[in-house]
């Protein structure tokens, strides 16, 4: 199959770490017979240079014209960078969010995954650990608290600030829809996070949640509460599979399991539409400070690239493949700086990237 | 000096915890030269089997009459009791809410300490733990998104539900106040955490807890998003003194720092209000099962009544001294069944409590 791929590189370490990914994905294509081309695009600073906007127009009319998009990462140092000296709706991180909503997502997916290898890292003691864990966060992206109506006035005298927290059954039946569709993906699990026992959003969120598994009957689903998922993060990570949630508890929750991972230079992501065309990213920044230099690490990105192959072209094997790759080259102790440790071989990008594609096929 | 305490021991293992927590009182009292009065008062199961619901009114009137209120737990087995066959505003839990309520308790302190002793129990690695932790999370307990108006609705045939988060600067202010006045008897440190960069109820808090910051010049206030906070509990739960915060989010953390503790069953919690006067229980419930076996853990609510002469009767040395008792006992090895572990010397409900006020003076 031919797939064609919206390339943005960005900023900073962005162009190596995307190099990177493309390459493992040649490999891919080479031993199993598809062909990846490329779009390549500009969003960020590199865009602002060039156009003056972090992402024009035009450029996301290309985009949509993909069949999905690979991302590296934007922005530069916010003090230093003249990035930041033009209005904030033209700067690099504005382009993220313009092309989220212009290419329609409202899932995001973030894998927390612990590797076997990398329990040196992890905050938590081996023993709740062993055997490492492999769950994600899929968080709603468009609605809730964060995207609700919000105001502040002032009665006799008295300042109150006014947040809005609404969901309606259509928006949360389409995130559940994916919920359940990457855990048939995945190890066929489900929990849906709410705190149902307080709020009327949570309520209606838990009925179409139970509404849209009945069409997965594969599927276990099960429910729990915020507070009470945020203590099970940290005493048992590995009783998750898909946790599926609104916004701001995808929010708070995403970014405490990634770092009960203890590796959060290592997770990838994914926002996902209405459609089959995603994007995906590495989670970490650009990181200008190290940009040029052959040291960053790839690996999310290439973990991006295995979840393009897995959620949008639904090439399974394929992203087996590459996450087999990723685990071998760990075990036989290749790290870039970040995750170096004693008794490892230290190696830069370009030569992570080479290991990874070699161990595909 | 005299002070009148309410006890309420409640139900199961009530009782046992408070008549223990007494004792080390008493303990205090003849050391320092204070006397400890009680008005016995009947709250949850014991009081619906006497009056036919949880708090009664005159019950309520003599616990304001107090200078402070002591609580065990209360509540049955849900399933069997026949305290949960009656109407729901006068089941067990409901007294809770109605003497919060009535006492007009709006600030929450859950302490989160994990003692060097106990670290075996804690789920993050020794190195990051070393030496142990003492932060305490303040939460705002009656307003916010939990309080707030609510409704599902139905447009054009789609089901919609609404939350509000409401928040006034008077609410913000007195929560605030509550939180410096802690750090000021702690380590002068508060951290604010709220989601700024998204609520207008976020900036306004934290534009209100500056304010009230000035106030106190002697104590360092930073400020946290909900989601990094979520990370740095994990990560480095040392670096906190006091993390000052509102409803929903100090749901969410509270329970997330009481895990990352290990030991939850050690745990005290105090709820304070405009006055004086608060309410000191353990963070722990009733465990009906194990009730008058005299194997409950008392420290919970002998830590809560530490947190009532600290907080509510600024008693700085005889709360430092109960603190110390309990170290003591542990760091010499003494261990109930719950916290029990190889080696060490397991001892029931009394015996530890008499073990505690021993080591008072
Ligand atoms: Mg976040
Ligand atoms: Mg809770």
């Amino acid at each position: 199959m031919k797939y064609r791929i919206a390339s943005i590189p960005g900023d900073g370490i962005g162009p190596e770490i995307v190099r990177e990914a493309r390459k493992v994905l040649a490999k891919v294509g080479e031993v199993y017979g598809h062909t990846f081309e490329y779009e390549d695009l500009l969003m960020g600073g590199c865009s602002i240079d060039v156009y003056g906007e972090s992402l024009t127009d035009e450029t996301l009319e290309k985009a949509k014209g993909c069949d999905s998009v690979l991302l590296g990462a934007v922005g530069g140092n916010v003090g230093q960078s003249n990035w930041y000296q033009i209005e904030p709706s033209k700067r690099p991180e504005a382009g993220l969010l313009k092309i989220r909503k212009g290419l329609e997502l409202y899932a995001n997916i973030r894998p927390a995954i612990l590797f076997d290898e990398l329990s040196g890292a992890c905050p938590l003691k081996e023993e709740l650990t062993e055997g490492g864990f492999d769950f994600v966060v899929m968080r709603e992206l468009t609605g809730g608290l964060y995207f609700g109506e919000r105001k502040t006035i002032e009665e006799n005298g008295v300042k109150k600030a006014i947040d809005t927290l609404t969901y309606d059954e259509n928006e949360i039946r389409r995130i559940a829809k994916w919920g359940f569709d990457v855990a048939m993906k995945r190890n066929k699990k489900v929990c849906s996070v709410d705190k149902a026992n307080v709020l009327d959003s949570s309520r209606l969120w838990r009925s179409v949640v139970a509404e849209v598994a009945k069409d997965y009957p594969e599927v276990e689903l099960t429910n729990m509460l915020v507070d009470n998922c945020a203590m099970q993060l940290v005493r048992d990570p590995k009783q998750f599979d898909v946790i599926l949630t609104e916004n701001m508890f995808g929010d708070i929750l995403s970014d405490e399991a990634s770092m009960v991972t203890g590796s959060i230079g290592m997770l990838s992501s994914a926002s996902l539409g209405a459609t089959k065309l995603g994007l995906y990213e590495p989670s970490h920044g650009s990181a200008p400070d190290i940009a040029g230099q052959d040291i960053a690490n790839p690996i999310a990105t290439i973990l991006s690239a295995a979840m393009m192959l897995r959620y949008s072209f639904d090439l399974e094997k394929e992203a087996d493949a590459i996450e087999d790759a990723v685990k071998k080259v760990l075990a036989e102790g290749y790290r870039t700086v970040d995750i170096m440790d004693e008794g490892k071989t230290r190696v830069g990008t370009t030569k992570m990237g080479d290991l990874i594609a070699e161990r595909i096929g």
